[in-house]
């Protein structure tokens, strides 16, 4: 582990350390008889170039606090990327999608019921691998998994209803994506033994990070080149109701709304371009885009309290990237 | 917590202590904001009458290794019946069963999506709760829950397979089921301090009690009567091979084993009558009859260095009964 003490911190030697020990954990498994049939599955999708934005997030945010021994959370930052690969694995099985990551997906080229076992199976490994750290940091990893499920819960309950507010929005950001990034980074900082108010600064980090995350997400589905590696669109065929939607349905009055429900109601790929033109001219872009700049300036102020380091500017840089991702 | 610190154990008592705790948890989480959408779906599997005997073996484990404070090992019990549930309805959505314990499965009243997250939630539940043990009783779980999907998908590769061996069987069964059980024992064990052997004999009592376990239930799913909550016949619609097959195509020579590729080949309801007879036929009943009351009595071998106590006698007493089970 001696690579990990290193000083010279940068995002690629991070993501690096974080691919590297991902793959050491995936030959770990494979010569386990037990793991074998499981991870040689899961894999597919485990090692299929993924951003492993949370563990990045959560390693910068321990050194941010103060940690010294990366090791000390690698196992934690790992633990994130399995549990989140896991639901990536069941969410394909439910929206029936056949790609992720430019790839086909286990539920289309193994069936419902290997994608559902080998989720299973990385949730398992991502709580093990969690369950050595205190008790604090296991309640909130409880937490978090409870609040994707809820997230995900009150999506479904918000499919096609055109009538879904900003707050119901938020609701199921901060459920299945935020306050994943919020407890990979205050659990980081408990676990560098920082003071509450540190901890409390990366969790104010982490909620606007995935915040702003989230939206980039939604956004590029609706404008986003084909390199994001899933159709465009498939939000909008999914029924979510993604915040451009949700801005543009209170913008737009008389004619522009009846075809913009008509659009979301009726959506077929060769609609994209017309419930582009509607959200344009509902200014649905700017205003996504004005959101998501805003979260990342309330994320970089939730650092203020956090020493100047080399891991700090890191987290700065991390979240104003995040701005202009493209995939 | 006083009330489970009573000396006079007995099945009834222990099941209602689980019942309780179960019960406890289940208004914890509904008052919990995070978790309360996930649990009030998941509770629909969870409280609607399961045998509990994961907890109970493990609850009683505990006392016969000389534990003396059964809260102290409640969570680990409560761990096991969440992460049981969960991959109890998970399998519903890929079995795409309609029943379960006599009730619609979530997957067939809330649809796949629902089902899916509701298992998720239960898993990191469990997990949660097993989280604050000792690692060598978080590693156990760990590989416990590797082995279930193991086994389960070694189960998928040998569907429909007539070529497969009673050990491709065992194997299953240890995984998906037995070495849960011994699981649960074991940590029970390690939990109340106890020496190595009888950590390593609670676990052989487990590992042959589970598969003790498994057989009736495949036998039931043959013989049984309405009462075990699903129709009959539900393993051979699945394709599951189970032991009386697996011993029947052994057996059977010449046109009894035509007639048996075909009905297990062309299986439905109304040839389940026919396949009992050649079961009978092929003397398969008798045999699995033979490796339960085996498996039992190895179950209760195993327990020989454990010292005489009213816990130990309940242990026998269980092994016993799980012969007579009749749902």
């Amino acid at each position: 582990m001696g690579i990990i003490q290193r000083d010279s911190l940068s995002l690629d030697s991070i993501a690096g350390l974080v691919e590297d020990a991902l793959e050491g954990l995936v030959m770990d498994s494979l010569s386990n008889r037990q793991e074998m049939p499981a991870m040689s599955i899961a894999k597919e999708v485990l090692l299929s170039g993924g951003k492993r934005y949370r563990p990045i997030v959560g390693l910068i945010s321990y050194k941010a606090a103060g940690g010294n021994d990366l090791s000390e959370v690698m196992n934690l930052a790992l633990s994130a990327e399995l549990i989140h690969t896991a639901t990536l694995i069941h969410d394909d099985v439910y929206d029936r999608s056949m790609m992720r990551r430019g790839k086909p997906t286990i539920q289309s080229s193994h069936g419902i019921a290997h994608a559902i076992i080998a989720g299973d199976y990385l949730f398992s490994l991502g709580f093990k691998l969690g369950a050595g750290y205190s008790p604090e940091i296991v309640k909130r990893v409880g937490e978090a998994c409870a609040g994707v499920a809820s997230g995900e819960l009150m999506q479904f309950k918000h499919v096609r209803n055109l009538n879904t507010k900003p707050e119901d929005y938020y609701a199921i950001v901060d459920g299945k994506t935020a306050g994943a990034f919020a407890c990979g980074c205050s659990c980081s900082a408990i676990n560098a033994d920082s003071d509450e108010e540190i901890v409390d600064g990366l969790w104010g980090y982490g909620i606007e990070l995935g915040r702003a995350f989230q939206l980039v997400d939604d956004l590029l589905d609706l404008v986003g080149d084909d390199s994001i590696g899933k159709p465009r669109g498939t939000d909008v065929h999914e029924g979510k109701m993604t915040l451009p939607l949700i801005y543009a349905l209170t913008m737009l009055h008389g004619e522009d709304r009846k075809q913009l429900e008509d659009t979301l109601t009726n959506f077929s790929d060769f609609r994209l371009q017309e419930l582009q033109a509607l959200l344009e001219k509902a200014g649905s872009f700017d205003y996504a885009r004005l959101l998501i700049s805003n979260h990342v300036e309330r994320a970089i102020d939730s650092l203020e309290e956090i020493p100047e380091s080399n891991a700090k500017d890191l987290l700065i840089d991390l979240a104003e990237l995040s701005m202009s991702r493209t995939n």
